[in-house]
């Protein structure tokens, strides 16, 4: 069945979309038949219990599609259509994990959206000349293993290999690799340096997901184009030993390792609110910030602070000033408060910039499929910057949700993720299919 | 046996002190063997097992020196001698309670001190004209009730009757009055006002303890005389309530938690530092200070943040001052921050001023027994508090001790003990004696 656009003879894309507005609430809804917490919200646990149910969701969706379905040593799934043996692969992606207790779009709603323009194009009889690939990326939370892109870097050939059996589950203590085992991945393959993607073989990499800003609430836009998604730097265990003191200790006398952390918390956000102010946007957060449970009280100087840091920006340059000044601001804190600070593992990721001919196409999809689109720079990391690291074209679609995510009240409208659809699928049409 | 001192013609008392060293090493001993924690230090928890050992331990030693031993209705202990009818009575006391693995000393020298010289005067056949007391306090640890001297209140008739049924300690969440039934206690005798101790009937209340900060190691002295002892206000439980929020959420759509905190203790400590640069010496200490263990994560903008602060100063107006600082921060915090602040229970206890003729006989004292000492503001809260607050008058001898106190180093010297309990038996010689 071919319907005709009104204006431009070609086929009419939005009601083709809007034709699976039914499959793709079936499917947000069983993944969170399969993943509720009883504890409340979401939890696809990352090589886990929860994010195999959601592996397992998209496989039987894209089976009884009769796409092409593979899962690769990293047990990442792929569902493939058509498959054109020389053609280059366009990848629509994104992880089908969450944070504990989080939502249920954040991530999958990007495997999703690939699905429903697969099954948008066949309908209208549309005949790709590349492979369109819908790709449920694994372990792109990084709380669970403190660890950036796991999946779609061990896809890419692109995971430093040490990884596997240093990274631990932060909740299970357990490795990586031991993890990956008992989801049935290789990891001897992956360690030996098998990838399952080519990076010279993918023609574009594009992911949709909502947004984890209010931006596009408050400005009243269903999508953004992203224009880059931001490097960062991470310490995820950094530790202040000061010395445990009695509450009637002298202020010249203290070590106190929670002022020396409330004053390294301060300064990093001078440091940002400087960088803002100059039109260098980036962002600090310290998401665990504590005085050291087996010890802290009501009446003791506190001798032991824990904290994770994460530090993220636009362009390497705001970056690297950024640690600069991190690093600086602790020999000071280490000096003047009389404090040592463990810095621990450092991790790290590349700014990933959006390439500028496929921001443009999309910009060109959203105006003629009537959706207000905005160029937005990503608020969070994404699978997509690790593409972007590999070389590979790669261009994000945000769809408007309020409430943030990795909390269970993220609330994307339905209405908004089938706008999201219709320009991937417009896109897809336009470049590749005609 | 009465000796004569070489040049005053009066007993030699540093002698007759140096007498019973063997004496207060193994009652030392014997305390630290009933209250050593297997995670390390001291645990003798407040109206609990390891209190109620302390207790005993006092009891036989005061038994076997055939001092007349008392408990009252909230389970503090008295050894009195001589028992004279009419006379009012000069109590020497401190706590035998212990925060979590702290240390040995902290409170038990005190009652120790006051048996030394009980023990002494008889030694030399000294003949006292009041009755001197040896009292063992109950629950000076406010870690465990998050309440100030509940054991010195109780007995004095000054603590809130509410506070049975509503402190609870911080391990069990069991009731104040649930933990004294245990030990023993008549609880409703306490509820109904009874008390052990009438205030116009004690002629003084002097308490020995370690210092908890390094002034007088740092300043070569053994001792100090206690000029007063600081009041304070104190939150135990403050909530900051923020909205928790994804890594990437931008700045200005942030509510965080633990950035506030971190603000509010800066905001303090800068209260704290220009308060002393005016000479006014004063105290702040967030004790616990730390995200939520519940939701806190590398990639989570903090919604929550759990503080304990305690100010404290040694005039009622710079304590005054500094809540009313401490009010105006979070006001602001509140509103540039998009957070809530829930205070929680407010506690306070007021400033105790040293009694100067007692400070002066101290002095005197401790110069006739050839022991160098200073005038000393306490770092800490003491029992000695809350005996002036009812009216005694009160002043206090400070040990030399190193690596402050509430933890498992306190280091002081039996020497520099000794030399305290010298100048303690002096005054009473001197005072009570003759």
């Amino acid at each position: 069945m071919t319907l005709a656009h009104p204006s431009h003879g070609i086929p009419d894309i939005r009601s083709a979309v809007e034709d699976q507005r039914r499959f793709a609430e079936g499917f947000f809804d069983e993944l969170a038949a399969i993943s509720t917490d009883p504890a409340g919200g979401i939890t696809r646990d990352t090589y886990g219990a929860g994010e195999n149910r959601g592996h397992e969701v998209m496989r039987r969706a894209a089976d009884a599609d009769g796409f092409a379905v593979t899962v690769d040593a990293a047990g990442n799934t792929y569902a493939r259509w058509p498959q054109i043996a020389g053609a280059p692969d366009v990848i629509m992606g994104s992880h089908l994990d969450s944070v504990p207790r989080g939502g249920n779009f954040d991530g999958a709603a990007g495997p999703l959206a690939a699905l429903v323009a697969m099954r948008a194009l066949r309908a209208i009889g549309a005949v790709p000349r590349v492979t369109l690939c819908a790709m449920g990326i694994r372990a792109e939370e990084s709380v669970w293993f403190q660890t950036s892109y796991i999946g779609s870097r061990a896809a890419l050939g692109t995971l430093p290999r040490d990884t596997y059996d240093t990274a631990r589950r932060i909740d299970t203590g357990r490795t990586l690799a031991d993890h990956m085992a008992e989801c049935g991945c290789d990891v001897d393959a992956l360690r030996q340096g098998a990838r399952a993607l080519d990076p010279a073989a993918i023609a574009a990499y594009v992911e949709v997901h909502i947004e984890q800003a209010p931006s596009l609430l408050r400005g009243g836009k269903p999508l953004g184009i992203c224009t880059a998604v931001p490097g960062n730097f991470r310490y995820p265990d950094l530790r202040i030993v000061g010395v445990h003191g009695h509450v009637g200790t002298p202020r010249r006398f203290r070590n106190d390792a929670a002022m020396a952390g409330a004053r390294l918390a301060m300064e990093m956000d001078r440091v940002w609110s400087d960088s803002e102010a100059a039109g260098k946007p980036m962002g600090v957060t310290f998401g665990r910030f504590h005085t050291d449970a087996g010890f802290h009280g009501l009446t003791t100087v506190p001798g032991l602070f824990h904290l994770s840091v994460d530090v993220r920006a636009y362009d390497p340059d705001t970056l690297a000033g950024a640690e600069a000044a991190f690093l600086a601001i602790i020999a000071r804190i280490e000096a003047e408060h009389g404090v040592r600070v463990d810095l621990g593992a450092r991790k790290s990721a590349p700014v990933g910039l959006a390439d500028a001919d496929i921001r443009g196409a999309l910009h060109a999809a959203a105006k003629a499929v009537d959706v207000d689109a905005v160029d937005l720079g990503s608020p969070a990391s994404h699978d997509a910057a690790a593409f972007a690291a590999a070389g590979v074209p790669m261009a994000m679609l945000f769809v408007r949700n309020a409430n943030g995510s990795h909390n269970p009240d993220e609330a994307m409208e339905i209405d908004d993720f089938m706008e999201g659809c219709a320009v991937l699928t417009r896109w897809l049409y336009d470049t590749y299919c005609r």
